[in-house]
């Protein structure tokens, strides 16, 4: 059953539409803010849950900040304040009292207002500034797991909206060295998150100057591409430098004896990525869940068609279930659910479908007779057939290796479709033009073709800038990969270049 | 050592000093908000965790619902917004502009002030209305972890903070029976949690009527004792009735094909659960962690004096952290680290001590040639020896059991203290006055008695209240137990009187 919107017809309304039938989120009354629901939090926890684990592994500690920040504080850094004053919830009364007319209205204004947090940087670095004295102080590595606001003009799902969840990482350091591989630490551990967890191949790279975070001195970057060519900053990861410390007065005594000024980084990703997921791997008929990050990845439907039979089919799947019950998958216990709601079993085996939980099980009065297990598989890429009547001992035997498989072909496919649609072949300002000139859309159209990525020559020259907005396009990054250190002609200006760099449109 | 201020010398300042000790959390630039660190975020997570599990085995689903809810529909229960409207923070504003004397000042005036959430249910009730269509899609059981905030004025660490972290559970039923079982069975849930994982006894009843939540038809609670004989109220489960559904028009049609209203529940618990774990357990010397919310239940620092030496205490610590690996406690995996910090070992001894780790051992030159481990008990309750030198062996074999053994005599030795300050004999408004003339303060203290709780017999006759806030005191609940169904007279009133009360001065 092909939804109403599908990638070519129409890919925004059809990114919509999967959201909707996959039940992962909504929006909401409380206006650019959304719900986040089961399916899509679930995802959220298990991606929250494997970052968490490896950032304890390499030595975080998480801490929670407060989330009103004084706008004093937030001034100390010219280019950050600026960077983000356009977009900032600001808290001003703290009660309400009624008027003449009998309204409730806000009262009781505060002496200075508060920013509700679109980013922590300069509240934390207070708090260091407190906490470091000397070396022996030396790495702070916290990350916290919160809720940031930044005020989106065009909100949409996961991209992009007003509140939205993540985990921001400040670190501090006694060297720049220190703190620069850091950074590259933490870029490294999203990369396998993404790459592992989500499926989601992603190039890492630098940002160019104009694109790094507002008050960084370098922001590294992953960077996915969705389905329709565009770009999705996926996490950021950035070495502050002294930027932040200067203000803030983060200094130590070092083993010298001397005072000075401690390195920082910081590092994010958010819901966004629950978004991003969506766009590398749902299809025309919803969502497609990888099973590392699936809330379930084997979800069990009773087919009772004769009430006698009933008890005889339960007490099947309870079989079945221990039998889960004693498997694993990706080194964890297979997470299954047997849904017992009184609807159609039908309709619930396109919920679930559309949610696009891994492996499905129909399982009704002839499995129980022929003792054989009837799985569809939601997921399914180039070999894994779609349906399998397997026997009871072979069904519960082989789905921890059928999760594994289907987990490592979904990210096989986003792979050849990453490394298919990165042009590099574009030299000059008049084909760049052409390329862009298609509109964004599904990729792998057989009707038309869209543009995605162009990798290329970059003077860094940044009055070639105005060229690209034009076409909607910007620089996603530097690759780690993909330089060749010839000198050669940047496209855009025709000067010389050396360094390659991405360009795309992107969300 | 002890603490420089402690239980009988001065309370208040004692419980501020572990929380400073014990590195759980600490004030912040942010007016009236903390920031939570490692230990106390630590402690928090075990919660969570064991409560979510908890929640989700009983078919709880986890959401997220935006922090800010238009003022309109906040006032939309006219008990509700009246309950919140002194303690709301404010979003009035979007962006910053510059003034004329460049000072950046709030910009961007919404159409509609937006309140912080205090707490969810008007803007859950709304989506509900849209959710619920028919008897077949109920019940919604849903949970939410979040942040809220209520501006306090008087803001204590954990406790009493303007912005804390918490769950808060929201379900509709179809009818007001099983609304009333699921506030019951969510009760039950914080019970076993506070008793089992945080061992702190509670007592579990019904809110007075005029302690209810703004808005609900009945709150049931759970209250605990504090070392200082106040009650801390550890987590509230309210049966909403109709109250919500109405406004928001929470509807569906019954199996008759009637309209109906749905029944709601709420329920909620905090991190000021972490502030009662500290005043339940910590003593002078600092925190005593309960192994099963203990971050990490087993410490080892490596006491290295002879630096020849070092090589042979950190490969024998191998060993035991091997051996540690194979043991479980509370049927999960034993949580325990070597602090290798650079720092001087007796330093570090006492940092992980006034944490209240379960277990510390000290491992140098001697354990390695005796194959012995010495670990200090640091949360040592009656039998339980305060230091023990075991062999290899025996103290691997035996680590599951001996945290299992501190958890549950760290339980008992509440559970005496909680019963042994219930006073049943105060009959009289004299004898009551007489008792809570006294100052609240430790009640352990052999100098000094202290009042903690009275059970007795109230009318139910709200006059009498102004006689207790006289005396600081309130009425913490109806308890499930204690009740003899006979007829009494009210401590206060002297008029007749059935049911029996807590009274207790609280947090």
């Amino acid at each position: 059953m092909t939804l109403r919107h599908t990638r070519s017809s129409n890919y925004p309304e059809w990114y919509q539409e999967v959201i909707t039938v996959s039940n992962m989120a909504e929006g909401s009354v409380s206006p650019g803010c959304m719900i986040i629901k089961p399916w899509g939090y679930g995802i959220w926890s298990r991606i929250q849950r494997t970052l968490d684990e490896m950032f304890s592994a390499s030595g975080h500690e998480n801490y929670y900040f407060p989330m009103f920040i004084p706008l004093s504080f937030f001034q100390k850094e010219a280019d950050h304040v600026e960077g983000f004053a356009k977009e900032m919830a600001l808290v001003t009364h703290s009660k309400l009292r009624k008027n003449e007319e009998g309204e409730l209205i806000p009262d009781g204004v505060l002496e200075e207002p508060l920013v509700v947090r679109p980013t922590s940087e300069t509240i934390i670095a207070d708090a260091f500034s407190k906490w470091v004295v000397s070396y022996r102080d030396l790495p702070i590595l916290m990350n916290q797991w919160a809720n940031v606001v930044r005020w989106e003009m065009r909100p949409r799902l996961f991209l992009r909206t007003r509140e939205f969840l993540w985990q921001e990482g400040h670190t501090v350091h006694a060297s720049s060295v220190e703190a620069e591989a850091e950074t590259e630490q933490m870029l490294e551990i999203y990369r396998i998150m993404c790459e592992e967890s989500m499926a989601v191949p992603v190039i890492t790279g630098e940002k160019p100057v104009h694109e790094k975070f507002p008050g960084a001195v370098k922001t590294l970057c992953i960077e996915a591409m969705m389905q329709d060519g565009k770009a999705l900053q996926a996490g950021t990861s950035h070495y502050l430098g002294q930027n932040f410390s200067r203000p803030a007065n983060i200094s130590f005594q070092n083993k010298e004896g001397e005072r000075e000024y401690a390195y920082t980084t910081s590092w994010g990703v958010s819901t966004r990525l629950v978004g991003g997921l969506l766009m590398s791997h749902a299809d025309d008929e919803g969502m497609n869940t990888p099973p590392r990050v699936s809330p379930y990845q084997v979800i069990i439907v009773p087919m009772v068609k004769d009430e006698s039979k009933r008890e005889a089919i339960m007490g099947y799947i309870s079989r079945i279930e221990e039998g889960l019950r004693s498997q694993s998958a990706f080194g964890e216990k297979i997470r299954f659910k047997t849904d017992k709601r009184n609807k159609d079993s039908v309709d619930k085996y396109w919920e679930w479908a559309r949610k696009g939980a891994p492996v499905i099980c129909e399982i009704g009065e002839r499995d129980v007779l022929g003792e054989k297990v009837m799985s569809k598989i939601r997921c399914r890429i180039n070999t894994t057939e779609h349906k399998k009547l397997l026997s009871f001992n072979e069904f519960i035997s082989t789905i921890g290796k059928l999760l594994e498989t289907i987990q490592s072909e979904m990210y096989e496919k986003a792979k050849v479709r990453l490394k298919k649609n990165i042009r590099t072949d574009i030299k000059t300002m008049s084909s760049f033009r052409e390329y862009f000139a298609e509109k964004s859309g599904w990729v792998d159209d057989k009707e038309r073709s869209h543009p995605a990525f162009v990798l290329g020559k970059w003077s860094g020259d940044e009055t070639t800038l105005p060229l690209l907005k034009e076409l909607g396009v910007s620089i996603r990054c530097i690759p780690f990969s993909y330089q060749d250190g010839e000198e050669g002609e940047c496209i855009l200006s025709g000067k010389p270049a050396i360094k390659n760099v991405i360009f795309a449109r992107s969300y």
